[in-house]
């Protein structure tokens, strides 16, 4: 492996600080986080393609920054569907806080997750923003502020880490937050990404990163699922403020592995963390005629409903995710697609050449049920077109679901 | 209206017989049905988009009739991912079906529905198609025992009819059975449609109707969903037998509004008993660009585990809504955007102008609460981009569904 994972987050890299702060958005709980960086840095980010974009999206994307120095985030309020107050309230935070920061308000990045359409309380914000530029740190206590503060739905903070030495020697440090938990589908677009997520990194970029970017999105947050539905606020961004120093990591396969590690773990701990989730529930998809059409077999099944229960039950009714792969796009041959349930110890084969392997009520099924008892259920779906592969990660439907959404605003 | 509603179900058009019988495949309850005319009859067929195609599927694509005499349908078990044993079971079917009705075998379809990748026990299929061929009767016994016998998750049976006087004063009958309650996201083709419907028609049909069969399709069963998962298996059929007389119905407005109002009946039929479902929700989208953007909104809003929930908890979390209208294809413009939800009785309007209408804590939002607390939602949503409309029925999504779904098979 090129990077090695580290224990860290968003401060992780040199030259960045973050504060978390409760400012009345929230009952309680920390609702607001600004994260600084002590020189500008290039950036990218990836926007949801929902056509409903809430106005710190908006802002954003007609802002469509090269370079960012701070990020003002709150969680509780989505501001989206605000309206025309919504999109001057969403610049007023970047406002704010380049005020506060004594920053050019083109260097401050703005993002919403919480509810939607209502206003924001903009004279709590305006105390919040105050607030955490008085309080930014670097370290632990500061990395876990910044992520709790946004939160949501979420049970627990979500952050991850890892060094890449260049071939050069330097060391560059990649780390990152994120939150989410429910209207969790996202499939973003660079240039044009509810879940929030912030990489940080003191690795040098010469140039635009969009390209990497978008590939780094296709294959971490744009292959989970919690519901299905895509949020209005989706937006996930990296900056790199070069304070590592060394060569440009442009084209580094070393560094973007480690980005890739860092978007990867911070997408699983969405699902594992999906509302009412109790299971991880990762698939591979292999032999597939093209990435795009592994990546579309692979998220059909974490996105299905029936799977989702299925896997909630232990219940070895392996036909649901077959359906599901027959509602994608990806083409298969039937006779050579092949369907395995694992764990991290034993393997069942439940479907091969046309049909079912699993004998009922034999020992595969007791072990099948073993497996799917688990807390991660590995499903290894073999397409017979081609030699692409495609992954990606969902949680099981609960009883815990629906009592979290039956009851959301209220 | 250019039809009157009846009581009756699949055998209320002349010269139609039906039966259902219990042979075995289930432990209890009904399981095969057979449905045959005194003369074949003219059909059109729809059938599931879904890739995996369940062996009587690809049985009757095969066969592709343009005109039927008889059916028979067994529920339990699917014959889906099934290889060639299934292919040659459902063929056995037919032929079975012929030998005891003492027709040929081309006039003869086969639908199945029940658990997916089990393999029939033809033995005892073989005995209850004898038994249900001895059995075919005429009237309301007969009707319900046929539309008991397809159901399985279903907790009611389906069944609707009606009759159009055509301009020579001649009368004509439609009816019909359907089953679904889960695995209910159907996309049916025409000549490409697990929900399975057949409707029955004394009417007289001179040419090919695929063409009206798919509006049928577009504006009735695929306009629904329960869970968003296309079935494996699927199938829509009508039968005319044109017992009745009269002149030929292909372009006869007044016969296709009553064919429309027995689909769009058993597909909200479907729906209301959608598994845990608690609440009809219903969606009239106006002023589209086209009729097929105003189904695309109407669709994305019913499949949205987000509203479903909300609603299931009488959450005015409008916001969920206007989300999954932005995750649909159709375009709108949001400063003419309108949502307004009502029951019977009452109506709030939440969202206009570009912004929420709803004052929190207002009369608007306790009516909004008591509308959502009933058993019949109604979504009207207004795009402000042209004249076209679109509807689409769904339901809550409960901790009931969980429940079945989590423990099908076992």
């Amino acid at each position: 492996m090129a990077y090695r994972v580290i224990e860290g987050g968003i401060t992780a890299a040199k030259g960045f600080r973050a504060s978390g702060v409760h400012c009345g958005i929230k009952k309680q709980n920390l609702d607001l986080a600004i994260i600084v960086s002590d020189v500008p840095g290039k950036c990218a980010l990836a926007y949801t393609q929902n056509k409903m974009r809430a106005a710190p999206i908006e802002v954003m994307m007609k802002k469509d920054p090269k370079m960012l120095q701070a990020l003002v985030v709150n969680s509780g309020n989505a501001n989206a569907l605000t309206g025309s107050k919504g999109l001057y309230d969403a610049r007023e935070m970047c406002a704010l806080t380049a005020e506060a920061l004594n920053l050019s308000e083109d260097l401050v990045g703005v993002a919403s997750t919480g509810v939607i359409s209502r206003f924001l309380p903009m004279h709590k914000i305006s105390g919040g923003v105050a607030k955490a530029a008085s309080e930014l740190g670097r370290g632990r206590e500061a990395d876990q502020l910044a992520a709790k503060a946004i939160m949501t739905t979420d049970t627990r903070m979500k952050e991850a880490a890892c060094e890449v030495t260049l071939k050069d020697g330097t060391i560059v440090t990649i780390g990152g937050i994120t939150k989410g938990s429910g209207m969790i589908a996202p499939s973003m677009k660079v240039l044009h990404a509810t879940t929030l997520s912030f990489i940080t990194t003191d690795a040098v970029l010469a140039k635009n990163a969009n390209a990497k970017w978008q590939d780094m999105m296709d294959t971490s947050f744009n292959m989970i699922s919690v519901d299905g539905d895509q949020s209005t606020n989706d937006v996930s961004m990296i900056i790199a403020n070069g304070k590592a120093g060394g060569p440009p990591v442009d084209n580094d396969p070393a560094f973007w592995e480690g980005v890739r590690y860092v978007a990867q773990s911070l997408a699983k701990q969405i699902v594992i963390d999906g509302e009412g989730a109790t299971k991880l529930i990762e698939v591979h998809v292999r032999d597939a005629k093209s990435s795009r059409e592994a990546r579309s077999a692979a998220r059909s099944i974490i996105s299905s409903s029936l799977v989702k229960t299925a896997i909630f039950g232990a219940d070895p009714n392996f036909g649901r995710i077959l359906a599901a792969l027959g509602n994608s796009d990806a083409s298969f041959k039937l006779d050579e697609v092949k369907l395995m349930v694992s764990d991290d110890d034993i393997s069942v084969t439940l479907f091969q050449k046309g049909a079912p392997t699993m004998v009922p009520a034999s020992q595969d099924e007791l072990n099948a049920r073993k497996i799917l008892s688990g807390k991660k259920v590995i499903i290894d779906l073999w397409l017979g077109v081609g030699h692409s592969v495609g992954e990606a990660w969902g949680c099981d439907l609960t009883y815990d679901y629906v009592k979290i959404n039956a009851d959301y605003t209220t």
